[in-house]
């Protein structure tokens, strides 16, 4: 488990904070295969003891870190001269040092409770949404407001709201997202129903696309742009996700659309932009946050830019629709042009997990503004769905006509997750930003594109954004990658360029 | 984790035992998924470092179990009058006691060096096999048994295999297995003989037998005899095996030969048996010895019940060959009668993996001889090929080609599995004296075969092996479910009976 690196890691303290957090690596890696066989492939009457297991994990890790030599170790490498550490151990010092700050600042009675009401939220929350009926879950909703500004209070910092966000996604303020999020609004709004005027695309014939077919297909993309299924591979889930069990074994999920080819397709891409960041990671670093992803947004970054940027431009198609055809020889009426418009079809929509391209940042844009008057208290949750109904229908120009579609729909407020929705966005905007600065870089990336060949992205990804792991933080990784922090610019154009690409 | 048990479970001592017996499981279990998953999807390149996750599992529930205050604990529940206590209390103590002792009188220094040379041992093995050179293999096959006989000495006894035989069969002894072996070998050679002139089956059809009409019929069976998918699942693996990740999830795996629908079918007997003894354990006691199966030869006695006494009889085929055929089209030339026959196939064969029902023993008396020769000193590594051929000539009447058809075959030695072997042959003889007594107390029994019905066999196995976990030993288990000890007789019989069977 443990492994010293270079010249400052033999320095005892520092060689003590890596061997454990490599432990902690070692449950955390061991809880996700125990999470994605429960996704997968456990039996239905296995849940409680698998529950219990995942649970018994999560305490073991956080009793590990929380330990009282992990703070005198981090002491102890605090008072070295670290002038000449590599990036890498400055780094990890500076990580470990705010994990183990954030994680032993909350009461264990706070975390305890936190859990305990996560777990009850959750059940009322689906209840609540089967009915459609939010007073079943408002009163769970609120319990949660409370213990997480609580928790936001022990953290500390100027505002409640920037401690939680500093969770999924570090150095990231409200301040600069509401900037962000108000300079996209008006533009995306108007973006929506300038593409829902365009005239309705031809239908994709409606099948056959077996499972077997599609399944196929997916790995020959997959592989295509890089993922390594000698370090990976693809299952079926209900929720897709990419969890990492190793430094090479990194696990993708997917579900089919017997009807649409593309939905598989897509939320591959989208996976395997995740995996391809996991296994772009530095392995020597494995268990250690120099080896580990930054931020939720900047691994969001990777899966929309594979999923949208490359996944969704014409180029992609003139490559692939000949290869589809092949798998699903029902496509031979069909063509190229056909499926760039199928999947890039612009309509608004009340579900965000089905919102296109140009209209999801408006749900995101809702959700953040949302859960940033919840925590600051200027919101009360009874008043959520009134104000969650009133806001969309400035936003999208459309009515909700009940709550299972409106302020329910969602599971992260059951889980107390205030503070990843704006990771979706920060994802979307800088996934454009890294494709215009990669298209900058590489000569002729869109023909590259056109032909098949990733290699060249793939590697300036690797360069500018996995091999980093969290030595820098998500702004500077930005910064330093795109030459400026993050904007909304490209991402504005990206989706300027999907309604005109279409007109005419 | 922590459950207490009834009256004498309220102990403080005897509690805190259970609970870290519960934890010792977790860790076990959460291992069982580790090298579940390493056995049937784990990417290729992430072995290394599931190797060291399973590696980590394995010394933290030692390290647990092998603790001081757990000797206290025992002390402790021993200095009461345990008179009144339960079965389970009582069964549980003993079982807890023999462990701790048995865990405690190895060195660390000796349980370090003997999974050192395990492994080296494993990929020396590998090696030899394949270049059938037992030179490759012998140098670690002697460091192995010296280190095994070590280890019989640090458990003592009077008879270093019998300590050894205690890790897979408690209570069996070497003399017990001697006598039973030498009344076996010379029927089961005569009977191998005999078996070996009956006319050559009419063959089935090669097939086509598509995987997934097998995996299908596979689960038809599987479900018939009460193996229940909603606390376990099928899947593919190069060696077959059944492991239990929790109460109420036991996975079984096989394999699937396209030529031969049949192969994978007992496989999946053989493997449910397993999984029914394991699924009808108390869950109450999950975790402790009294929820747990009390030994390997018990174990084979349920898979080979349901593979041999039950999936090798005509009754059987009379009931499934209909159900076999509209899975299979290409078997609509053939008959139940051909394939009972087919799988009741007596042949001498090299190899004991391939072996049928009537030559298996004699491969494992073989072994058994060797093995126990090789622990009292009798026998050297050096001799061990020449032991072999010389034994199996007499066993067998056939010459031995190569060291790859001879002592080179089996995985067992190269990780100092020493006293493994004997379960083999004992869990035939309880199969057979099971199936014996159990058609004793249910009327009837062989028509119930023939009508697929087997709820009454499942019942009384469960109550009278499986509901007992580990509360008494092998020998008192058999005893009790059979009225007497493990005898050759039933089996004998049934040897008998297949080559009558298919006579004239």
């Amino acid at each position: 488990m443990s492994t010293q690196i270079d010249s400052f890691g033999d320095f005892p303290a520092y060689t003590k904070l890596a061997e454990r957090s490599r432990r902690v690596a070692f449950f955390s890696s061991v809880g996700s295969l125990l999470h994605w066989d429960q996704q997968t492939f456990q039996p239905p009457a296995a849940g409680a003891y698998r529950a219990s297991q995942i649970a018994a994990l999560e305490t073991m890790s956080h009793e590990l870190w929380t330990a009282g030599e992990v703070g005198d170790w981090l002491n102890a490498c605090e008072q070295q001269d670290t002038t000449a550490a590599s990036t890498q151990h400055k780094g990890n010092l500076r990580e470990w040092r705010k994990s183990y700050d954030r994680a032993t600042k909350l009461p264990t009675s706070l975390v305890e409770e936190l859990a305990r009401c996560s777990a009850l939220a959750h059940d009322a929350w689906l209840e609540a949404r089967k009915q459609s009926a939010f007073p079943i879950f408002a009163p769970h909703l609120k319990r949660l407001v409370e213990l997480s500004r609580e928790q936001a209070r022990c953290w500390g910092g100027d505002d409640l709201y920037d401690a939680l966000l500093e969770s999924y996604e570090p150095g990231a303020k409200r301040a600069d997202l509401q900037r962000l999020f108000d300079g996209i609004a008006p533009h995306a709004s108007a973006l929506a129903m300038a593409g829902e005027s365009l005239p309705e695309p031809t239908p994709l014939p409606a099948g056959p696309y077996p499972i077997e077919a599609q399944q196929a297909f997916n790995r020959e993309v997959a592989e295509a742009i890089g993922f390594d299924f000698s370090k990976g591979r693809i299952d079926t889930a209900a929720h897709p996700f990419c969890t990492t069990l190793g430094p090479a074994d990194i696990r993708l999920t997917t579900r089919y659309d017997h009807a649409d080819f593309t939905s598989s397709l897509l939320g591959i891409l989208h996976e395997a932009g995740h995996g391809l960041y996991e296994q772009g990671l530095p392995d020597d670093y494995f268990g250690t946050p120099a080896g580990s992803a930054v931020s939720l947004g900047i691994h969001e970054s990777q899966s929309r830019l594979w999923e949208n940027q490359v996944g969704r431009s014409r180029e992609f198609w003139e490559f692939w629709f000949p290869k589809a055809l092949r798998h699903f020889p029902c496509l031979k009426e069909s063509a190229a042009d056909a499926v760039y418009r199928h999947v890039n079809r612009v309509r608004r929509s009340l579900i965000r997990v089905e919102a296109d391209a140009v209209t999801y940042d408006l749900h995101i844009i809702l959700r953040f503004r949302l859960e940033s008057a919840l925590m600051d208290g200027d919101l009360s949750v009874d008043d959520l769905p009134g104000a969650w109904n009133s806001e969309f229908e400035k936003l999208f120009g459309l009515p909700i006509p009940d709550d299972a579609h409106g302020c329910l729909q969602d599971i992260h407020w059951s889980g107390a997750s205030f503070g990843y929705f704006p990771t979706y966005t920060l994802g979307n905007l800088n996934a454009a930003q890294l494709f215009q600065a990669a298209g900058a870089a590489i000569p002729k990336l869109g023909e590259k594109i056109a032909a098949g060949q990733y290699r060249d992205l793939g590697e300036w990804l690797r360069k500018n954004i996995h091999s980093h792991g969290s030595t820098l933080l998500p702004g500077e990784l930005i910064s330093a990658a795109t030459g400026k922090p993050t904007q909304p610019d490209a991402h504005l154009a990206y989706l300027q360029r999907i309604i005109s690409d279409q007109t005419g």
